[in-house]
């Protein structure tokens, strides 16, 4: 009987492995879900099991399964959380970008044996895809290969594995250039906001500083928010007023770009 | 004699399909490349070999080939040309985004049989591509499964093989947003052009009608033009300057831009 409970705690204790019969072979997702956070951009990383090194949260495609629902399920399985401004940005397929010892030896500190033939050892393909998710929604989960699951600091990021830093660099570069186009970054702030933490956002994601008169003229010339009430902190004259952004204005606001 | 020389001649017409061995599978690279003629916005496509159906140029990836580099071999050899502007913008991943039955069809027509195994009537997910180039420079060749290569005018671009429409339009889709980020257009110019054929450009690609005053003038303003001499025709007075696209300019354009 002991022996028993011993092998059902070790077996409980190692992960698994997906079986790879059900999935496409050689091709993964990997998300970039970006947080905002006390006028800081963050990143959703996991740390491997016993390893010192963390990942993207992604994950493979099944067989019958869209592309896009692949995402959006590593999205869900990590952030609990659906119908996410998730979108897709590149996808990554130099022979180079993943190195087969390191990965054998990351698992084998995991206590997973990787065989040269293994489906996980074969060259990957991945693509990339960027979330933008209103960071005090999101409750992080681990996955079976994880320690843990937390939001990163941007400017901080650590050393990831296989290609998954430039893999971030390539999603900032593209959320930089779709928060003028699409004004995609609203999706990273709660429900009501203050100008001032609209232009945080702005200047953070740019890397810029904004002037605030120019800021504030050239978004409310966009005529996508409605102001709404005055956030109730210290004096009420001294209370800055809410927004809340419009869907039905922006739909507008995209077609006049077209 | 006469029976060897006969197989011989049937082998040579019937077309070959690679060998899958030595490709990653189930993944494909499909190329929309645009050029610019007569005012003309065109797309070159194939047209099937047997079949009435036309397709992007495409092919697949070697297993010690980097993605980008299949795309470029694969843009090389429809149209003779290399350091081209080739961009990647989109993976399209559908489990429905090619139909098995239409495709054996399409082959049978070739004379080729492919069984319900056979590695290409597996799924495909496939990376797009769109290339800018000038037109006046390509020699259009034709592959092994098709009867010819040529420009197709893009507003009417005939019913394509696969998801191949969705493709290109979602292609057009972000030249159109790259024209004004990155200014790509340029690729699809002769080296020494009009500043009526650049206008002639934006607007087709844009499908707008600009202002002759001020697109001069928000295009001047970039700083990133050239102009060299007058085009020999007409009189004198009458003849058009001629303008260049310069690169050092540009390069300053897209650090003043971030």
């Amino acid at each position: 009987m002991i022996d028993i409970c011993a092998m059902k705690h070790k077996t409980a204790v190692l992960p698994e492995l997906p079986n790879g019969d059900n999935l496409l072979p050689g091709l993964s997702v990997d998300c970039v879900i970006f947080g905002f956070h006390d006028g800081q951009l963050k990143l959703l990383l996991l740390q491997l099991k016993n390893n010192h090194i963390h990942a993207l949260p992604g994950g493979f495609v099944q067989k019958n399964e869209n592309l896009d629902d692949a995402a959006a399920r590593v999205l869900k399985e990590r952030t609990g959380l659906e119908n996410i401004y998730l979108e897709q940005f590149y996808t990554f397929g130099d022979v180079q970008r993943r190195n087969n010892k390191t990965q054998k030896e990351i698992f084998k500190k995991m206590g997973i044996g990787l065989s040269d033939d293994h489906w996980l050892q074969k060259r990957f393909v991945t693509v990339g895809y960027y979330a933008l998710v209103d960071f005090s929604n999101v409750i992080p989960v681990a996955d079976e290969l994880s320690d843990s699951c937390g939001w990163y600091e941007l400017r901080k990021v650590p050393a990831l594995m296989y290609d998954h830093n430039a893999i971030a660099d390539k999603a900032l570069k593209t959320l930089q250039l779709m928060l003028d186009h699409k004004l995609v970054g609203f999706n990273l702030l709660p429900e009501k906001f203050t100008m001032n933490e609209l232009q945080q956002l702005y200047e953070t994601i740019l890397s810029v500083k904004l002037t605030r008169a120019n800021f504030q003229r050239k978004i409310l010339a966009m005529n996508i928010l409605e102001r709404i009430e005055k956030k109730m902190e210290g004096g009420a004259h001294k209370a800055p007023y809410l927004y809340r952004f419009s869907r039905k204005n922006y739909l507008q606001y995209l077609k006049k770009q077209q």
